[in-house]
């Protein structure tokens, strides 16, 4: 039995999650734990229905390795491979896994979700679409979970201005739900990834959606919810970023739009009431910055991009024209643009008259 | 020279307000105060141009007590009076007086302030009108500026359901301003009060206008901004209430409405997002309950009719009807039902199946 056959099977467990195996792992391999007796498992702490859900895992992580070669562009990675995106791993119940299709790579760029309603107002899926755009002209993937209403509007925004986009799904990716959103989720393939952590085969069950939310929150710096009613789903999505430590954002609307009460709710409760793009990125500097200056070389950041500790060595203490720090880096002048302007975001570079100049902290 | 002219004649000195004079008074009274030479008056710390003010009042002081006599709903309350509000004492620069039509005792009851833009949507002008109606109800005062817009609704929901609600001007009282606002004035005065700090002849100028905005506030336990653009004269009122350590709170709206932008910028400072007349109540309820308990007989109390002691007394610890409390208050029932839900706002009592509980602090 290989490696992969193994981590399929243990993803056929419900409630398996990373915490859950870290506190079986130090007894058994992973090949081990897939052979072992009910009566081990349970001593190691697994419920009965998962015992039996792991020995009875074989067919169904066959279907899974099945769907994986069925086309190049299927993934699966466990929590332990270095593409795992690092921001997912500090949440309370990290996946053991995602499926996607698409570009992996994704994963670990930094990411803004963007939730709401899936009845919005005209104006909550204009919001949504032009905070996309924005954010994604910016250099951030937006994520969110490619439902009706604002998710697609958002995922739409991103995918206008050639930005990245991530949708997490709450099935196995052999399926499509909701049906209208079959074009929109091959573009996001194409400009991003869809990704899941059920297994392929599994159909869409009411309780799946929230918990796919904390995936959608645990992947990104923030969460924006752009319109969402009183009980509205989205504000589990807010709770679990407000869990995660992760920024809320809501966008505040008219207190008769009844779409907007949850923003207002969250807002009472702390999160920072956005009227612009200016508010989010404002929230964000300083962990981005942080992140930039702590992490400069690290491999496996999640902000891959900003963290190019090559470039920031080309700019100077003095005005440095972007052609020449495009130059010394021996990078594209299009590519070094983006890249000061993020860095100019993370409060690491300046913008002054004949190029830029570098922020040095004190 | 009585003391009442020599109020009068302080009253027409710009900037000297009751901290100024407060440091003026250790040396001299009122009435010497008024026949100071040039050199004593400067050397007691007024300006050169505040002196020249001051010896050539007398005229000005003469039309301002021919005005106060002139009609028996007209008044004067200086700051010593026990009739000057104690909530309008506490802040940084008080009025050295108060001129006013109507009924003074409205000046000590809660107030509270709704103010906003000159050019509000319809929505913020509606939102103006059911606010100050429901507060109104309440057995709050209604205070604000008599101002086109948001102030004008604010004092026509209050007058609609018969509440009480004072106006303080940027001028004096013998003229008026807006035109329009004519009747509402004459209404005002019937239910309430219109007050000012300028001397009865003075015209108004622009400047007066935010000095204006302080009086409304520093008599109010907590202000209310419905709609504001960016760079709106309300902000300034909401920066006074947070400089007095009042509770500011502003109505979000969609970030498409310009005359939103300012109450947005407030919630991001710290108001408080206001979807509805609870939101308020809960806010002041611990101050409203405080005051009842620390002072629950003072006569110059700014929440006279909440510190009902004699009410509350008759309130027991069992069930008690309120026609059995109305009937050892020996009060008309209608009031003593109106007192009680503004008690059980301040948390000193609870309604229960069969009439009302006194709730008793640990």
């Amino acid at each position: 039995m290989d490696d992969l056959n193994c981590w399929l099977r243990l993803m056929a467990v419900p409630g398996l999650d990373v915490s859950k195996l870290v506190s079986l792992r130090p007894a058994l391999s992973i090949a081990e734990l897939c052979q072992a007796s009910t009566f081990q498992l349970q001593q190691l702490g697994l419920t009965g229905a998962q015992s039996l859900h792991l020995q009875q895992s074989q067919k169904k992580a066959d279907a899974a390795q099945h769907w994986l070669v069925s086309d190049s562009s299927h993934w699966f990675i466990p929590h332990t491979d270095p593409r795992y995106p690092p921001l997912l791993q500090q949440i309370r119940h990290p996946p053991l896994g995602l499926f996607g299709c698409g570009d992996p790579a994704v994963l670990c760029k930094p990411q803004i979700a963007i939730v709401g309603s899936r009845r919005p107002t005209p104006t909550g899926r204009q919001l949504a679409l032009e905070f996309a755009a924005e954010l994604a002209t910016l250099g951030f993937v937006i994520t969110s979970g490619l439902a009706r209403g604002i998710d697609g509007a958002a995922h739409q925004g991103a995918l206008r201005v050639q930005g990245q986009t991530i949708a997490v799904m709450g099935h196995g990716l052999c399926h499509l739900y909701p049906p209208q959103h079959q074009a929109l989720q091959q573009q996001i393939i194409a400009q991003g990834a869809v990704l899941s952590e059920f297994l392929p085969q599994q159909h869409a069950k009411p309780e799946f959606f929230p918990i796919r939310n904390r995936i959608v929150v645990g992947l990104s710096l923030g969460t924006l919810v752009v319109e969402a009613a009183e009980k509205s789903g989205s504000l589990i999505s807010a709770y679990y970023a407000a869990d995660y430590n992760r920024e809320v954002f809501a966008i505040p609307g008219s207190i008769r739009n009844p779409q907007a009460a949850g923003c207002h709710q969250l807002i009472q409760q702390g999160a920072k009431l956005t009227r612009s793009v200016a508010d989010i990125i404002e929230e964000l500097a300083p962990q981005l910055a942080a992140d930039l200056f702590s992490n400069p070389v690290e491999k496996n950041s999640c902000l891959p991009h900003l963290s190019d500790e090559g470039l920031l060595a080309n700019v100077g203490d003095e005005a440095t024209a972007t052609d020449l720090i495009a130059d010394r880096a021996a990078m594209p002048v299009a590519d070094v643009t983006i890249a000061l302007q993020q860095l100019e975001l993370a409060g690491a570079v300046a913008a002054v008259p004949g190029g830029y100049i570098r922020v040095r902290r004190a």
